[in-house]
């Protein structure tokens, strides 16, 4: 992507007959493209870790909008930011809507602006219309949702809820030495005041969040925009298999325990087993390392992760421990012995399908076929899940690819999904 | 092993009845702990590189036997020492008998210098009991088989068959960046002559092999001592497998090109092939890297090796042929595409059927079963069978390991195999 080409591309295959309600394609096109300049990358990527320079200069910017926007603007004690439109009826509770403006190293100008700048296009083009929503809204920037930084992300969101606990980031240390308690400071934060930074979440209706689909389900169904059914938590399981290593020339065939045999079945039956259970499951083997790893020794060790996600904690458990019943039937049969750990087990984030109905709606509405997927990735609504009735909007990826500077969805798709945002919230 | 145990260790369950006909137990154990004390690592192993010092001092030291039992002690430019004993009929073609003694960085005390000292001991007991062959017999000392200076080996054996072509060994450095010529200098070698040191093969009978047989064979059917069938050829393949490296939750089972998957079917089939073509035939995948090797993406690349080995060039090339196959039909089911490459292929040695025969005859005239099994590892026997007719004993070795400080093969063992060798050669 180069850095003077992003508006023009977008601009390149717009049609402006989505420019309608207020909405504007040109307006959103401009914000992306001045946000990817900030932190932009020589492979015309973005690089805004969370708390650095980038990610506050982006912030700022989007501040800046919001208030041009008439929104009333504040930052909480974490570093997150909220726009707020005040209601016809302000005793309702709100509705929130926003993403993050942080990026992985060498990412895409999608993830995550998109979904500040959906919430806020919204407001544009209610200010464009003299449209003022019953209930208040609230565009949200989380701070440092990828977790670039310290290898661990989520922190806005988990700020806001009130899940971060002291001993979890006291230690944390990035690859230029500093804690993340030296970080806040560098922002006018502390760690104190960051992990007490909880909002009062009872006037809180909704949390929705607009983001690229990462994934290639919504370009085969040719659908620009997509209702998340829910986000998969995932589970993962490190698994140790232990054969012998012997000479690969001098041990005949019957006669090996041979530990990468044994997991190449393991890793067949695993691939498997999740249609058997829900069309949401899916489980990957992604991380193996075979030991000692020579041609002509037979692997003695194999280790290997097995990263296991739905988003039914039910049907998620269950293929965890179909899994774990093969990894026992397994080795027994190739004579390897195993050890197994549980790294991560994060709880799947539902989304009420009456919430799913009213977005299908909306979808309708304008002139769209609804399509329904799970969410496979971690977001900010996971983490606000946990709390308050979240929504995602999924919106088509160009051949799946993320946190990658080919990273790309069509302006027409993102104002599509704009407008399904905005018919949803005036409607709800 | 602790240095001063070897020779205790040898003895303590020595049967003093295999001490006949001039063979002592005692000697061998003697001369395998004198050996073993040059480069003795910290772990208790075996440290003599080839053209190393250590090697140099091994092979004077068994010079010196060789003299003092009668021989007549010739030395090659290539650094191989052969120790001559004239038989009663000089006009018939010679029977040559040894190994190495040079090891791998930390090996064991048996890998090479029992060939050498089972050879040597034939020669002691002949003239303890004044027997002189017909045939003349050579005890040989072949310089740098293991080549783990050069990481390539079974120099000496080559050179002596005119199989060393200056262009592939003027480039070799080892780790102190020392070229192969400068290491032959320090010998008072030099590469011209050391790649014209072809020895006339004409007036050569027979080469034949004392060797642990690095394997499990042998030490399940309570053998001391095993008749090698052939010594197989390895031939290794490179594959690469290449899907697509999607997000491992936003991909459903059903739309995914995992290259771990497809590899994982492929090790499977490979492991069965065997056994269908010949029951010496193996295939190993011993090497293996998957790529980006995420725990939460889809395998987008995998990397490995098959070493496949048999003792018949025609069943070997028949299963690597097979495995071409099975490559295209599995990566055809995954839509993943492939690409492989041939990294190795050596031309598998048969030994003749009437000298495995005779080897069977002895072993029975010394009150043992005869058991027969391929080799499936590399020999200087397997450098020399292009040229010469060979034969190999192997010895029973504790738990199949080798190349490391606890190999093993007990004193009787060694001794039995000794006593066969004496038989096979009185005999020939």
């Amino acid at each position: 992507m180069k850095k003077e080409n992003l508006y023009e591309l977008l601009l390149k295959d717009y049609n402006d007959g989505l420019n309608y309600s207020g909405v504007k394609g040109e307006r959103l096109a401009n914000r992306l493209t001045t946000i990817s300049n900030i932190g932009l990358t020589k492979d015309g990527g973005s690089n805004r870790p969370g708390f650095s320079d980038k990610e506050n200069q982006a912030k700022n910017l989007v501040k800046k909008w919001m208030e041009e926007a008439g929104l009333e603007v504040s930052e909480d004690n974490a570093g997150n930011t909220f726009g707020k439109l005040t209601g016809r009826k302000p005793d309702l509770k709100a509705i929130l809507s926003g993403s993050h403006l942080d990026s992985v190293p060498n990412g895409g100008h999608f993830d995550g602006p998109l979904g500040v700048l959906a919430a806020l296009e919204v407001v544009e083009s209610w200010k464009d219309t003299n449209f003022i929503p019953n209930r208040s809204f609230e565009v949200v920037i989380f701070i440092d949702e990828e977790g670039a930084r310290f290898n661990k992300g989520l922190h806005g969101s988990q700020a806001m809820i009130g899940g971060i606990k002291e001993e979890n980031i006291k230690s944390l240390v990035d690859q230029n030495g500093l804690y993340f308690g030296d970080v806040l400071k560098n922002r006018g934060l502390n760690i104190r005041n960051f992990i007490n930074s909880k909002r009062n979440l009872d006037n809180i209706e909704l949390f929705i969040e607009t983001h690229i689909e990462q994934g290639k389900i919504l370009e085969k169904a040719k659908s620009p925009v997509g209702i998340v059914t829910g986000i998969a938590g995932p589970c993962w399981l490190e698994f140790q298999l232990e054969g012998m290593a012997d000479h690969a020339g001098n041990t005949p065939m019957d006669n090996r325990n041979d530990a990468l045999v044994a997991a190449s079945d393991l890793i067949l039956q695993i691939n498997a087993l999740p249609k058997s259970i829900s069309s949401s499951a899916v489980a990957t083997v992604g991380k193996m390392q075979v030991f000692p790893n020579a041609i002509n020794v037979i692997p003695g060790k194999v280790n290997f992760f097995v990263d296991i996600r739905d988003i039914y904690e039910d049907t998620r458990d269950e293929l965890v421990g179909k899994i774990i019943d093969i990894l026992k039937i397994v080795t027994k049969k190739y004579n390897v012995h195993y050890t197994w750990h549980e790294r991560l087990r994060v709880n799947p984030i539902p989304i009420k399908e009456l919430i799913q109905k009213k977005l299908a709606t909306s979808i309708k509405e304008n002139g769209l076929s609804p399509i329904s997927l799970p969410s496979g990735a971690g977001h900010d609504a996971m983490v606000v899940g946990k709390q308050v009735p979240v929504a995602m909007l999924f919106v088509q990826s160009k051949d799946g690819v993320s946190h990658n500077p080919n990273e790309w969805s069509s302006l027409n798709n993102c104002i599509h999904s704009i407008h399904v945002l905005k018919h949803f919230i005036e409607n709800y």
